[in-house]
């Protein structure tokens, strides 16, 4: 740009409103004709771990919403059984402006017209730029209610309220949210930091057995790869703190979320965007599962998938040599003890083959699997270090270690 | 989080892959049992003024995409005019990776399964996280896959490579994007800036006049607002480029569509995702023009419906004693002789005040109504400055105005 040249068409600005901030800068690159606009976007997360959130004495989520008119979006479950307690918690004149939607989804529904609907939702009630979307719910919940913010007007603030284990540490502190399409896990979405994430684990009181399994599954994998110490909590207190809902034995409940919430920030903040390196040992558990959950029509819970995930990629790590026999042991008789399933009999191995070719198009060319190499540690396998007769292998001897005790995939509770 | 404070959980990271950086930390916060989780996430765009774009030994489009799969994407337009030669462009060995689509959508037509239309397509076509989707189009293209690009991946690369006037100097350059719902303009979107755009003012060569038209708009808008010497140029040349579609007066079309160029960017550069002060000077006809688009079931042109919007809210500035009745007379000329209409009839004052209380929401609660003081300058005026009754006056004074000279919503030409 010729009249340009040489100097800085614009000087570098800041912008901010408190959680959110920008910079710019436009100037003349060293190429003929060519402007360079950086720009620069800084987001803060903040994760706050609290007792008795819906006490209308706790004072946290009230706070953090503030002044602002804000839609409060709650689950079928959380109405159920907080509905009244959320409705009381808001009823002061302070918070007059919180509107309230009930969002009917499942996993197998989680599709991008939830999103437009929470959006939808969020225009009627006539939420600002700086209006808040709070998520009161599980994963599903708290992921569309993250991507409807994102879209309605281009990114406005969300909270998040996790009531599920999963929700807990994982999917309700995490920085990107997606949703299904066409068979796709997690085909459509965005990384949107939320303003807060809001975490109580008196919610897993009235939690199904099933999914307080489902969420173990995702500190089970934490433990594996990054934290021997948390593997070991769970070695000793796992049974116990799935049978009370994290109540008993009584500080190791909370001490375990702490761990893996702050073991799950951590890894996040290597690369939270996810550019350049793609290596995540967040990841482990999560390259044959996406195919899993959509090949059992979503029967298979997320967690539960991801501890079929885990066992046969430690699986794998035994072939080659990788793992010891007696960490496996370990890792596959916690995942046991829990009631976590260590396979499934619709998994072939021409459909986890052809699952692993997707996952190297994801992970832009690279497999990237992660498998554990000791309690705490781990390694990224290429797909030339996987081979078809590699995971037949791996999937009989997990099917004959799993013949001796199945998993609760065989059987099924109601609670 | 007791075991964490006061020391870092996670020191500064960052990541990187060229075009795109982010960085991390995970600290104690000074609250109780709270974590910080501040990120960022910086971007680069180019911005290349290019001439004969599609001739094959131009390698400006090549060099951007580089070995990385694409899709790009035409216009039915596009596809007609320009069709062959951008299949020859990408003919060689080095861009075998290259897949088509033609998108067929109008502003009446740019919706949210506009977006996943692409992202389908995205996904067939096997693009990775770092595969760009390259927009050749008008405004409606380039939003659409600005968009599809952040849905696809959690957020690709994108190329714009706008063919309309509008293209050129707003839309394809623009940080954000978003797509019309439920008669909404632009309510779903994000911001997310593209790698690149490439702009070449030869395409024009075949845009209609009415586009051509609509596109002055836009550049009328900067000039009257942020640049003197922009409107000196128009005021003198601004006929002649409409007949010539930039061709004649020959450097003056290339240097008009620069310093829009330039102007439109530096004034982004300010705040680029519009967090803090939404005061925005290239929000000048901004205001009452997205209602008039979607009242007139959009057939009328975005630039034409800005171009109604700069006559009423200078006329507002006029009856306020803002603006000078010669200033105001020089800008409605321009308008009126470039082939702009200042009115529509099917704009109602009640329509106008309602719209105004839809902008304050979306402004989040101030209505920053851009407008002029003198050619180059401006100021904003708040709800409270404006009155149903000033809106009737200004707009009964802009149809006895144009009454003399009708533009051209009134005799609509087929090219």
């Amino acid at each position: 740009v010729t009249e340009t040249k040489g100097t800085a068409v614009a000087p570098p600005t800041t912008a901010t409103n408190g959680r959110v901030s920008s910079s710019a800068q436009l100037a003349p690159s060293g190429a003929k004709d060519t402007l360079r606009f950086s720009s620069e976007l800084r987001r803060t997360h903040e994760v706050t771990i609290t007792r008795d959130l819906l006490h209308p004495g706790n004072p946290a989520l009230r706070e953090r919403i503030g002044d602002r008119r804000a839609l409060v979006v709650l689950t079928p479950s959380v109405k159920r059984l907080y509905g009244r307690r959320v409705l009381e918690y808001f009823a002061g004149e302070a918070t007059a402006a919180v509107e309230f939607m009930v969002l009917e989804r499942s996993e197998a529904s989680k599709s991008l017209d939830a999103a437009v609907e929470v959006c939808e939702r969020a225009a009627a009630a006539g939420l600002r730029r700086t209006s808040p979307i709070v998520a009161i719910g599980g994963g599903v919940c708290t992921d569309v209610c993250g991507l409807a913010a994102m879209l309605h007007r281009r990114g406005g603030p969300h909270v998040k309220v996790p009531t599920t284990l999963v929700g807990l540490i994982d999917a309700g502190i995490a920085t990107k949210n997606a949703v299904n399409h066409l068979g796709t896990k997690s085909a459509l979405g965005s990384f949107h930091p939320p303003e807060h994430s809001l975490l109580d684990i008196a919610f897993l009181a009235t939690l199904p057995r099933r999914h307080v399994v489902n969420g173990m599954a995702e500190i089970i994998k934490l433990a594996v790869v990054s934290d021997a110490e948390l593997f070991a909590l769970l070695a000793r207190d796992g049974v116990a703190l799935v049978e009370s809902r994290f109540a008993a034995p009584a500080p190791v409940g909370a001490e375990v979320v702490r761990r893996s919430v702050a073991g799950m920030l951590g890894e996040l903040a290597r690369n939270p965007f996810e550019v350049g390196d793609l290596r995540r040992r967040v990841d482990f558990g999560h390259t044959f599962s996406p195919h899993i959950e959509v090949a059992s029509g979503h029967s298979i819970l997320h967690g539960e998938a991801v501890a079929l995930d885990v066992a046969l990629s430690s699986q794998i790590a035994r072939e080659l040599g990788l793992l010891s026999e007696d960490d496996l042991d370990r890792v596959l008789c916690l995942m046991r003890e829990v009631g976590l399933s260590l396979v499934w009999p619709g998994m072939s191995v021409d459909a986890l083959w052809s699952t692993l070719r997707a996952v190297v198009e994801h992970r832009d060319g690279d497999l990237h699997l992660v498998v554990p190499t000791a309690i705490g540690a781990c390694a990224y396998l290429g797909i030339d270090a996987i081979s078809p007769a590699l995971l037949r292998t791996s999937a009989e001897r997990l099917a004959r270690r799993s013949a001796a005790r199945p998993g609760t995939l065989g059987r099924r509770s109601r609670t």
